[in-house]
């Protein structure tokens, strides 16, 4: 098996010579002649693909057919379709190439991508069969072993595959949960199997670790049972309501979370929300808590979630505390759960703790090696030890839920999962045998991998392409710290100096009226919450309107964002969500207790600042000039609307 | 809205000169300058619109950066990737393009939906909301209700969307079939709204129709109660086992359905197979025996499955048949289900009904416009009056699976679900507004349409460029008689020439050896099962083993498809799957019956006969002539084969 191989050895050549500027088409399209070139190249080559393939075959399209009316005419109308396409997506996209755009998770893609996934396309390649895309199956297994040695998952025993996008990958992360939690109970119905858990209680049997279930499911296969078995389990003959106990997942919870309780048929009910600390963090000691007094309960716990990298504020959950917590209840009270982590966003992050050989670096080590590869200037405190701690505790989860659509810099969609252990598919999976079986009952020919993806994954059929684009990004750009590392450093640091720049900043004046500019301190990740106050304003919602209105100025809702000058998201964060958790900022605005308490909703500015343009000060110190007077533009505009608005 | 409105117009300019060649590249990639110059528009377009944002901005790529040995290594190395991703495909992928494969669901592609996919992809919008795709969500909007329109739901009424494939638009039509399932219970549960359902027993609760249960929720939502109550049905509860009763499924089963129960929770011991005919459809007798049995025995049924196009023969199951006997059953039992059509496959044929103006055509209309229109010759007989009514029928099913990647000509991953109700999307939908409303709360702005589809689809982030691809095609290519299925014809006539042709031939002669050719007569749709029987062979352990190496002679188990001159898929028909069916064809290839109870099992070569390029008989019957030939060959190279290992 070759998978990795290459991997290895393009990092070897490569990771000292890396330039940033030349993975992106660029915010003025500066690699305009590269791009047009490599794209002639990969339609070139399948065009020549089609016509070397049986010369001798007729001409079946004769120049002559070409000549007639309504041929040209058929070309005509889908040069006039493309034409009125283009004219849409002008007028209306997102820019998010530029660094004027800092919002939602978006930022040029790679160009490697872009590529890949054209010259794929071509050929159309379809991932639920091997059968239907002999190249890029092996392409789907090898960035997926990519992603999971990124984590520190050991490639030979963990696997990884590519979903639509993060909800398809937590779903499946829920799903294989589920199903293991409901193995046990199957095991002792079942007559041949029932002695390998006789000693355990039924509580006991909930509250087995995945490793031990999964262990079991091993002696179910060497009895030629283990089909059987499954016909047992919540997969064959249903959900018990309430019967596998409660999820536990931050209060912040995605949304995809509530579906996918809802799909998975355990009710959104049994889901257990875990408080968030003052970082908007879960919670360690509540979630201790909580968990702690579910076992005394008797509840089994089906799963615990945890993030890194919150889409609100990009917290980033403790993890090494989780895996610790785990570990204790399996030694405190013998109730162990099934991890996962929504990694979604800050997952590629991941590359940042990982040295050439693909290992993760000491801590001092790691600085060392940002300052030494001017990754990360002095100057700015990236990760935190704590942050430090919660990536170095991923390779412990059971499953990880990362998107190559954000962090990965790949175009749209591009999820991923990777499980810890590969056995784990089988309780899913709709064939029996392994997926990555070596299957080579002809010896002549090269292995015939018999992968079905299809039949292990929620999904059935998907491009192919997609597999091509993150692949070749993963070639051209290896996931350490010198590679992807550099990418996202320059994102993370642009943020660092964003968040210093919004404290340091004199309030903005506005005729007579003045604005400071609050900002919440010390980013897990890169994304930079901010709001503007105006002084002598002691009105939090009225304080929300405003920066609800800046909102509407920097974005789509207030006309073509392409005439705009900055463009940022946005975000409310409640007090359902995160408790009195967005006190501390309101506080620091200067607001009272009771404004809160009647408000409990605080409306920021969420900018995710992925952009790779602004890694040098120089550039920075000019965009944040740049940038200052278009805060003051704006903040102009809401005062002459609200004077507007007194006048009539 | 204007939704649509473009689409009709483009329909009546266009029709009349549609020329089916243009909109292919073509099996020699003849269009080969129009597709180049096409691909060169969309990146150029894109290239200058990021050029032209804010020409102010300052240099952050400068030509002396672009100079830096760094910078060119990058870019070699990007080329060096993409020769490499090349050399990949051009070794190992399937050419679909081309004549000579007759396989999976599987031909060449839409100019348009490619060159739309890469334009589109350029500006990287995320279907998921709105915001982060303002162009493609409407054009997501616009194609799922085109869908809509072609099968006859009430465009006002009903909606569609864009999945990553089949797989996950079965699943959505089962997770609200799940939902609406179990409101009637929540609704007798809830002290509000128990008054709605006094009247009505557990039983009867269990058995209410679509509509009336819909009708339920609009009440809920007048008393302001919907989502209170959605929290009571399984949504918010979980599931009760075994409490909603049956899903019917052909016993063909594709797999996605044994997945999605898994996923749902509702077991797959819950699945209650409809044995099939003679036909390989679902038997009408037996289903409606099933049917009424399971209503007599008090159980629900939860929703039955019928399909439009089977996976392995292509067979189109009696949809008319299926609505009838709901009716009965509604009027004979009081008890109702919810209709699900799988039409991943075959569902674009129902563009071939359909006048320019979108109406469904009188049976003999339709035959006369065929004729008259070219479409379909004299001497093809398609569709058979019990395939009509099929399609005839869709109109009133609750939910529709189809996917523009298989006969909608659309690269992939491009799947969609049509819903005849849109309410049904409240019950599974997050948010508790509908999707579609038109909200404009800032008059001076266009209507600003919070659409927010990652909050009632399955999915979360979705491509936009995959919305861009097929919205294009629709407009290129309208969904009636003279474009769509024109296109779908030309596979269809062609695959009823190749049965005649497989029927009429005389047997193939090998040395002293000889094989006969036998088919399974009448295709449904467009996909051709055949078989090779060796004259004087009894043993149909033998037969299945000669057509597998057959398979494996025309496929890439035995090495690279691209020098291969006739490229199948195959099938094994088992006993499991479809009972005594197979007996028939076995029976007519002159097997005695205690072969086939020995067996039970047979394996046929599987053609999906998507071909655009054979529509003349000229062409075909040379193509004939050297498929022919090439079938010798392969028979030759078989019985070479067996040869030597008698020798050794």
């Amino acid at each position: 098996m070759s998978v990795g191989k290459g991997y290895v050895i393009m990092t070897k050549q490569f990771t000292s010579h890396l330039n940033i500027d030349a993975l992106f088409l660029g915010p003025k399209s500066e690699n305009a002649v590269f791009f047009r070139e490599m794209m002639e190249y990969a339609v070139s080559e399948h065009m020549h693909w089609r016509s070397d393939f049986h010369p001798e075959d007729p001409a079946l399209v004769t120049s002559v057919d070409r000549y007639a009316p309504d041929y040209r005419e058929t070309l005509y109308r889908t040069e006039g379709i493309l034409n009125q396409l283009s004219a849409k997506l002008k007028n209306t996209s997102v820019p998010w190439f530029s660094p004027r755009y800092m919002g939602h998770m978006n930022a040029d893609t790679l160009m490697v991508s872009n590529l890949a996934y054209v010259m794929a396309m071509m050929y159309n390649p379809n991932n639920c069969a091997h059968e239907s895309s002999p190249t890029t199956t092996e392409l789907e297994i090898e960035a997926g072993l990519d992603l999971c040695r990124m984590f520190g998952y050991d490639p030979r025993r963990a696997w990884g595959h590519i979903t639509s996008g993060g909800t398809v990958a937590n779903y499946e992360g829920l799903w294989v949960a589920r199903n293991l939690k409901t193995m046990p109970l199957a095991i002792a119905q079942h007559p041949q199997s029932c002695d390998l858990v006789e000693d355990k209680s039924e509580q006991q049997l909930l509250n087995m670790s995945s490793s031990d279930i999964l262990d079991l499911t091993d002696e179910l296969k060497r009895r030629g049972i283990f089909e059987e078995v499954r016909e047992l389990s919540c997969r064959g003959v249903g959900i018990k309501q309430g019967m596998f106990g409660k999820v536990l997942v931050p209060q912040s919870k995605h949304y995809s979370w509530m579906k996918a309780m809802d799909v998975f048929g355990i009710g959104q009910e049994h889901i257990v929300p875990l408080p968030v600390d003052e970082y908007y963090r879960t919670d360690v000691a509540k979630m201790r808590e909580i968990t702690f007094s579910l076992i005394e309960q008797g509840e089994p716990i089906l799963a615990m979630v945890t993030v890194v990298g919150t889409t609100e504020v990009g917290a980033v959950d403790r993890v090494d505390e989780v895996i610790a917590l785990r570990q204790e209840c399996e030694e405190r009270y013998g109730a162990s759960f099934y991890v996962h982590i929504d990694a979604a966003y800050a997952g590629y992050a991941s590359a940042m703790f990982l040295n050439e050989q693909g290992e993760f670096m000491e801590y001092d080590e790691l600085i060392r090696r940002y300052r030494e590869l001017e990754i990360i200037p002095e100057g700015v405190i990236w990760p935190k030890p704590e942050i430090y701690q919660s990536f170095r505790a991923m390779c412990h989860a059971d499953s990880i839920t990362v998107d190559p659509h954000k962090v990965g810099f790949i175009q749209y969609a591009a999820g991923a999962v990777c499980m810890k252990d590969k056995r784990i598919v089988d309780l899913i999976s709709y064939r029996a045998a392994y997926v990555f079986e070596d299957v080579n009952d002809q010896p002549e020919q090269p292995v015939n991998r018999r992968v079905v993806l299809g039949s292990s994954i929620m999904e059935g059929s998907k491009a192919g392409a997609t597999a091509a684009a993150i692949w070749a990004a993963h070639r051209l750009v290896p996931l350490n710290i010198n590679s992807y590392g550099k990418v996202i450093a320059a994102g993370i640091v642009t943020a660092n100096w964003m968040v210093k720049k919004l404290l340091a900043t004199e309030p903005l004046v506005v005729g007579k009226r003045c604005f400071e500019i609050h900002v919440m301190p010390h980013p897990d990740f890169h994304m930079v919450n901010f709001t503007f106050k105006e002084r002598g304003n002691d009105d939090l919602g009225h304080h929300n309107r405003l920066n609800k209105r800046m909102y509407e100025l920097c974005s789509y809702a207030t006309g073509r964002t392409y005439t705009n000058d900055f463009l940022t998201s946005s975000t409310s964060l409640g007090y359902s969500e995160y408790g009195d958790t967005p006190w501390h900022y309101v506080a620091s605005c200067g607001f009272r207790r009771e404004e809160w308490n009647k408000v409990r909703s605080l409306y920021v500015l969420r900018a995710a600042v992925m952009t790779h343009c602004l890694r040098s000060t120089d550039d920075f110190d000019e965009y944040w000039e740049r940038l200052q007077k278009i805060f003051i533009h704006k903040l102009t505009q809401v005062v002459d609307e609200e004077e507007k608005k007194k006048v009539v």
